[in-house]
């Protein structure tokens, strides 16, 4: 990138304009910022009386030079943005992490990158040092990001469990596998003996414990894990109704659905309306998270609630911990199951 | 805000540190970096061995200092986090944002700041150097964010034309006041004569113009200006809905209603149904935008589109040319009617 740095009339003056006013070098310009050791007298003159000409403001970047710090925080999607914007989780983890960060007086940044590149630009920036530290929201495993700030040092909290490398990582998760037993045992209260699962993505922690927590059950119950009732999706709603027609293809005969996100939820209600499958009559239908895609659905969902507050509240608690030299921690959240209409 | 800098094991190390473990003082570390001048060769050596051990990033704080620049563009939204994730046209030009400057490899920072608390903490992190410049999405007129930053020399350009002060700001907006005249246009070419408005808020351009472009079709035409007929939201679908009832109590006749923006016409159209009112055949109803919202609405709305893809490039151009020192300008393009069903 070219971008000029002479000439604006309107741009802030930098430690160049500073020293080309004073008429000295720009490390002189530093070293009187710096305390003015080895500065002449008639040198430090100069330079005090070019900064107040120039109107530069000593400490724009001198202060996070000097205490290495930017006061700020970002947090870091890396999803697609169309994804932010369809999924309410990531509207109220953010609400909850700028709330908990407004209690400590420090802004909170936010960051999309979607795509290599815009992490890449993105890892540049942070490692710039212009955040103090990362809440990283990310789902599937091996993302690079992460590795690369760990390894550059960056204080770092991610949301969900991470996979692989777990050791000496922060991260706040519900408890996802428990959320499932949960709903997969309030399906067999029920007396559902066809449980379909609309699952999340093999390489994210809420695919892979959820599935677990499902198969979990049914073999406690007696009864088989039939690989046919089990497809995954990507958490949008056109996955789950993509997901749900292909499980009714495969297994006609199910008579309830475990879907792992309640966006995904939605879009296995419009499957199952246009297929004639009433909910709840035919096919108990239930959720994940406890969005507002739950309330708003048509028949409200069943659901299992992530504490997204609390997760909130605990990440940036962590992040703050770390940024001050405090080891990393782990913190895991019970969910809760919360019964409406498509069960 | 009070974050420790010591003791922590993970966190990056600064030039504290490097001083600390090189035994010289932070004065000296500094001068190494910037060049070694007045710098004994022992204490050189003492800060080389040091920055060698705590892994420091030399150029981790200092490039910016040096620079004055951070290489990176923030977007800033001063509304309330809610209406973001409603309203799609921010999604739009987010995303056209984020591509334009792709092009020259910057990287975006998503700024939300909807309370007086987080606009000052924002500010702080963007006068303190941490972005370059600021594209500022604010509806509202006299925003006191534009006025400091604009203060404190941050290039800045805003979406949509600001209020009040006009020269030397760079904007780029759409022609809010043809783009209205067209749609009253256009209802008056179907016959309709009784027609309502749902405007924007008279502290914005978009609701002063698109009002004003009302006003002047109506006495083109000869129709009387009723006051009864005009009510304000705030772009939202729930002050669309209300608005729309306030209208219909105030003036059952209307047969047409203009909305100022897409998503309050959604809005306007749950009012029209529960009022058993048939969109098109008892109310015409036209909306502004041309967002997802109008394609999504039932019927699909007849709406003015903004270029929102030529809009967030030509707002990433002045920023650009600002940053590289030109003068601010301003750039207004044109719009475009769209006709769909609910004309």
């Amino acid at each position: 990138m070219t971008m000029s740095n002479t000439g604006g009339r309107r741009r802030p003056p930098t430690i160049h304009d500073v020293a080309r006013e004073a008429g000295v070098s720009r490390g002189t310009v530093s070293r009187v910022l710096n305390g003015g050791h080895y500065v002449s007298p008639a040198a430090q003159e100069a330079v005090d009386a070019a900064i107040r000409r120039t109107g530069y403001v000593v400490n724009r970047h001198a202060r996070s030079l000097i205490t290495g710090r930017s006061d700020s925080v970002g947090f870091l999607l890396t999803e697609p943005q169309e994804r932010f914007f369809e999924d309410p989780n990531f509207n109220v983890l953010l609400s909850g992490c700028t709330q908990a960060l407004a209690a400590h007086d420090i802004p909170l940044l936010l960051m999309l990158a979607g795509t290599k590149d815009e992490r890449r630009r993105i890892t540049r920036y942070i490692t710039a040092g212009h955040v103090d530290g990362v809440l990283l929201v990310s789902s599937h495993s091996g993302d690079p990001v992460a590795e690369e700030l760990r390894g550059a040092g960056v204080p770092l909290v991610q949301c969900g469990k991470p996979m692989g490398l777990r050791s000496k990582v922060s991260y706040v998760a519900a408890d996802d596998r428990d959320g499932a037993r949960d709903m997969v045992r309030h399906l067999l209260s029920l007396g559902r003996r066809r449980i379909g699962v609309v699952n999340g993505p093999l390489d994210t922690p809420g695919g892979v414990d959820r599935l677990a927590g499902y198969q979990e059950v049914l073999t406690e119950a007696g009864l088989p894990v039939d690989e046919r009732l089990v497809v995954t999706g990507d958490y949008s709603r056109a996955s789950g109704e993509a997901g749900t027609e292909r499980l009714l293809a495969r297994a006609p005969d199910l008579d309830a659905l475990f879907v792992a996100s309640d966006l995904m939820a939605q879009g296995a209600l419009t499957a199952l309306r246009r297929a004639g499958r009433r909910v709840p009559e035919d096919v108990s239908v239930g959720g994940f998270d406890d969005s507002t895609a739950a309330t708003e659905a048509v028949p409200a969902l069943t659901t299992v609630r992530q504490p997204y507050d609390r997760i909130s509240a605990e990440m940036v608690r962590l992040l703050l911990a770390q940024i001050a030299g405090e080891e990393p921690a782990a913190v895991i959240l019970p969910t809760e199951l919360v019964l409406r209409d498509s069960t």
